[in-house]
């Protein structure tokens, strides 16, 4: 069984290795398409090596099919469509005692801190599957997780609708973001540094600016009569739109983190008193932002194929890794099932 | 009559004047007291130069009785004792029309943008009047405004009671948040630098810690059960406190931003979304904030007689101003009526 292993030093070596059976409790998936996300570049630069344990399988953007069933498993069937929210809580410490299992703080994040899905059998414990219905096709499937990951974030701004957001950052959160806070009412306007990328966001039918060369501030006054937006979106990562992002937000309007940030940024911490802003952080998603984005996905809300720049197999993950790093693609999938040409 | 003016380059000069009678809709107010702030000192420094108009007279912290009704005046009495909470909002920016009147962005603060009370009479709208039982003396009475700001801030944080809080900076404000804070039901500890507030904050029944020599997170840690605080203010307005407050935060858990940051500050974001934090500014008060505090000074509930350091008479305003800058203060109130020695 081929799967995609991070061995350090930037490096994706393929490997065939035969799977376990599932454990008690446990799963195993054939997993049909895996998406890369930045976590995963990450992860291949060397930024997480603290938490993985070598040689890493990661991924956890998937979609499959129930190949195995471990003992004591039910409500499952071989065959079923299935996607994983990868995330293992301890369900003792105060976070989770809280209600707050998916911040954990002693999470193990499946794919990061345990094994992932870049291989053709996955095994995973029975209460992380979540269903797909029939009609949703399985590289779409693979967009359940990130489009849960923005549906959270929209939750978290607690939008409105016939709110204005600005979404800074056009990769495919910011997007997928952008396309969840319009299906839950809100106007959206879109910063994205990326002459191809903000044409691909307005042909999905968004304002976008070049922040580079459009004043930000002077356009969302405009756009929202003076007040400023009701909330902002921080998914570039740049420290630059951190020390923006407070400029553009109305009086108690928000700004929500979803962005990694590893290095503290400067932020207007006048301007967040003086406008009585909140700043949330957003973090992965709850089950029901997954189910949320199952429906989503199912009812052909998120501009699945445009988003999928391209599909390559399992044992050329790393060119998929290639490409994203590069920035010219959105989303590439990795077809795990797929046979070398 | 005597009044207390900025005349720039860290001078207050007195000057003789006669106040003119009230205008219509005004009331003319016998000033009995006015403390002096942190605010205040910024304009003493220079540091809002931008807002004032020389020569200035500031002062916003203030108690008094109505001398003089201006035409058109009706519900009020000469002699009736008041404050006054020091904001005039325009009504009309997206700010007002949305109800944020308190933090109008066109918002004439009386007192920094138009003439305050450090003079014998004051001559003020009658909308920004707020009654005072004849029950509390005057010179308590001048701690309305700072009250109301912590009023302010604890709801802000949306304290429950059994929650643990953390007021980083002990000076007035912090003093009066975690008096506050531990009214609405909150357990506080107070970080303060200083170790002759620290005897005080002591005093008054709070934990409190030096943060110089101990470890605040290790200590939240422990007394949290390793959960974090519920919330955090940071009223120092020191870089590093906020570096330091998102680490003392829980999951989920609030930061209040009560200080002025002049500059932008490093905060700690991947803290921020890791934790899924909220940090919130809170500026100023609104009237319900400005009623709560009249109510919590008749009541006892605010150690008044323990923060007001000492009282000057009008001519020696100077020397308040020079005592709070040395930090051998907590609230110096100058006497608006006091016949010099």
């Amino acid at each position: 069984m081929p799967a995609a292993t991070y061995i350090g030093n930037s490096t994706i070596n393929i490997v065939e290795s035969s799977q376990r059976p599932p454990a008690p409790g446990e799963v195993q998936i054939d997993v049909a398409f895996t998406g890369i996300c930045g976590t995963d570049l990450h992860i291949l630069h060397g930024n997480m090596d603290s938490r993985v344990t070598f040689p890493a399988v990661i991924g956890h953007e998937m979609s499959g099919r129930i190949s195995a069933l471990g003992e004591g498993v039910s409500g499952w069937n071989l065959g079923d469509p299935v996607t994983v929210m990868p995330l293992d809580w301890c369900g003792d410490c105060p976070a989770c005692k809280a209600g707050h299992q998916h911040i954990c703080q002693n999470l193990n994040f499946i794919g990061i801190d345990s094994a992932g899905s870049l291989q053709k059998q996955w095994n995973v414990p029975e209460n992380v599957l979540v269903r797909l219905p029939d009609s949703l096709r399985l590289d779409h499937a693979a967009l359940v997780e990130p489009v849960a990951v923005s549906v959270h974030d929209v939750r978290r701004a607690e939008i409105q609708p016939g709110e204005k957001a600005v979404v800074i950052g056009g990769g495919p959160i910011g997007v997928l973001i952008a396309t969840t806070a319009r299906h839950a009412g809100a106007e959206v306007v879109v910063l994205e540094l990326d002459g191809d990328r903000r044409a691909m966001i307005q042909e999905l039918g968004f304002a976008v600016l070049d922040p580079q060369t459009q004043d930000q501030v002077e356009w969302v006054n405009t756009w929202t009569g003076g007040a400023g937006a009701d909330v902002v979106f921080e998914v570039s990562g740049a420290a630059a739109a951190v020390l923006g992002a407070t400029a553009l937000a109305k009086v108690r309007g928000r700004l929500v983190i979803v962005a990694i940030h590893p290095q503290p940024r400067p932020v207007d911490l006048q301007r967040v008193f003086w406008r009585e802003l909140t700043i949330v952080g957003a973090r992965v998603y709850e089950r029901r932002d997954f189910e949320t984005a199952v429906e989503m996905l199912a009812a052909g809300v998120i501009p699945a194929d445009q988003m999928i720049t391209g599909t390559v197999p399992l044992e050329r993950t790393a060119d998929a890794f290639s490409r994203l790093a590069a920035g010219d693609a959105m989303k590439i999938l990795v077809d795990c099932q797929a046979v070398p040409a």
